[in-house]
């Protein structure tokens, strides 16, 4: 284990972030050590706490030029059993293999040092930069979401801030670092169905309507269906039934309704209402009974290649010798809202295998590297 | 309201027993009183309880000649909410339309009145009858079941008691008493079906398998299937999913299996093995991994017409003027325990509009009629 003495500024950071138990909404003090650093290398402080989220916007330098956007979490989620790590996940050390280890430290507080340090170092050399630097950070990510990016976002729009481009902090690297970036991501479309059959006795079928049975057909046929072919940059949509449940308990009992939850990741080729009266339709055909309560959870947005993509490829070749790959495949993001202020949103980050799992860790010697990206974008894009 | 004075001595019994609220597998001294009647006229008594079932056995007459039984249960079905009766489900009360409303009324505290009544008259009009009279009554019918007429059977069977002739006091009459009476009942196959996928993030379906989506087609296939005609005796076989359950509440979680737990209720076109076989080929054919639990509840048996539903057709006629109709249909009962022994069976009881419902009630006048027809049957078969 290496002396916390001995570590590069952004590991250091790294180590204090993630020994900050900061679990969805709790920020345990990391983004008041954040405002810290980069107050006193003259950042614009703006706390924005939200019912019980805390959350800071930060910006240096001046309106007339573009706005680059430096946004995540400080937020992690549970750490599950805790006997299941290898080592105690809010300790942060870095282990014989050169990894460095904690909840978080892939999603997403050593992105977090990194920003901060690399801008640190921008505003240093880059005094004068064009245009502004910016930070919108969250302490509700992986939680419900509403008091976080989303409501920031609409106190930004309130206000007619203009966001330009925007690195997102997310986990995007797959083996890799920088091996791919996220350019987009699919849209997310929740239900909840209701099929209404007719309650009765088993031993009188004739005398009930079973929804189970009046149901599968159509589920079938909902499971079977092609719903576009997607494009160049998005995988195509993706249909997931992912509870259903029917039935009384009682095996003598034909039940009176049945309930699916299902859930569209959809690429730009369908619309959320198309996508809706394709279901009606395919419901309707089968001549069920039925109600769906609709809750989207996000559209899908996509940055195609331009200034932000650019410079952050260039970047990360410079840095690291690899052609980055973009992607909009995986679940949703904080991006989903920040492109709603029509920002050009990019996703870069460590590699995410172990995010979300025990033992969550990244090697530690990325950081720097995923630094001097984050720095060398900055130039390219306002030095 | 009648005062209970002016009541024949059948609907004074069926009070007494609704009043004493027994509700599986609670006897309430149900039993204690019926064997003191049966008792006070010569009847030899065997209380047989198992477990935390009373049951008992009573028998009058000679080995000799052949045996009747009449069998019921002294148990009832929960009230449910009494504040919806119009009157105290354990009041036993005439109302001005000439209704015994009480919960038992009609399933089956009436008949058993009838039948205790039926009896004291006949042995005492016939003393030297032929044959056997025998009752043979439980307070689990409507449980679990397996303390009860199944466990009194199997002591019989043990002792090489012989039963020819059955009359089970289910309320078997559909709209006017003697109307139907069931002579066979469909057998039972349960089921619990579990069709394995593989668990995972709904934004990642390649990686997982949706149990949800591989079972829709096989279940719509099951559900659509004819599994025989049925016969002169039996309606077509049914199947019926009664409960159906994936997920794991998440929205976002593809689950790792699905259950569903289904019933047939068969004819005597169907035998188990071909129905479990048949089930099996439809979700091999689907490609599915799954398991199942079966579970017989019964076998289905038939009584062909016969000295007993002569016996019990002749005095219906005689009583009410009524050409009954046997029938095979509905759920199942304990006659097929009895039928188990090689017993011709045969349900007779009051009109079962209300039973398990609230404000359960029949007809006070029927069980005066039946307590006759019980007793002509008597009468024609040991006399």
């Amino acid at each position: 284990m290496t002396a916390p003495a001995e570590l590069s500024p952004t590991l250091q950071l790294a180590c204090d972030l993630i020994r900050r138990p900061s679990v969805t909404p709790v920020d345990a003090d990391c983004q008041t050590q954040m405002m810290n650093r980069l107050g006193a290398v003259g950042f614009q402080l703006e706390p924005m706490r939200f019912e019980d989220v805390d959350n800071f916007w930060a910006s240096h330098g001046n309106q007339a030029g573009p706005v680059l956007c430096f946004a995540g979490h400080t937020d992690v989620v549970p750490t599950g059993p805790v006997q299941q790590w290898q080592h105690e996940p809010f300790e942060a050390l870095i282990d014989a293999d050169g990894m460095l280890c904690g909840r978080g430290a892939a999603d997403m507080k050593g992105s977090l040092a990194s920003m901060v340090v690399a801008c640190e170092r921008f505003v240093q050399d880059y005094p004068n930069h064009r245009g502004k630097v910016t930070f919108l950070i969250t302490s509700d990510e992986e939680g419900p979401a509403h008091h976080g990016t989303k409501a920031v976002v609409e106190r930004l729009k309130a206000r007619n801030e203009r966001l330009d481009w925007c690195i997102v902090g997310e986990p995007s690297s797959t083996s890799l670092l920088g091996d791919v970036v996220k350019n987009g991501r699919r849209g997310s479309l929740g239900a909840t169905l209701t099929v209404r059959g007719k309650q009765g006795h088993v031993a009188y079928p004739h005398l009930a309507r079973n929804p189970i049975h009046l149901a599968a057909p159509a589920l079938a046929e909902l499971a079977a269906e092609h719903w576009d072919e997607g494009n160049a940059f998005f995988p195509p949509t993706s249909f997931q039934i992912s509870n259903l449940n029917a039935g009384t308990g009682a095996t003598n009992v034909v039940p009176g309704e049945l309930t699916a939850l299902f859930n569209f990741r959809f690429s730009t080729e369908s619309t959320v209402e198309g996508l809706q009266q394709r279901v009606a339709a395919i419901l309707d055909k089968h001549q069920l009974q039925w109600h769906i309560d609709w809750a989207l959870s996000g559209l899908p947005f996509l940055t195609e290649p331009g200034d932000l993509l650019d410079a952050v490829s260039s970047s990360i070749k410079a840095v690291t010798g690899r052609e980055t790959r973009p992607s909009t495949s995986g679940g949703t993001s904080d991006g989903r809202f920040i492109a709603t202020m029509g920002t050009q949103v990019v996703e870069l980050g460590p590699v995410n295998a172990t995010i979300h799992q025990v033992d969550e860790r990244i090697l530690a010697s990325d950081l720097d590297l995923l630094t001097e990206i984050y720095y060398q974008t900055m130039v390219r894009l306002l030095a």
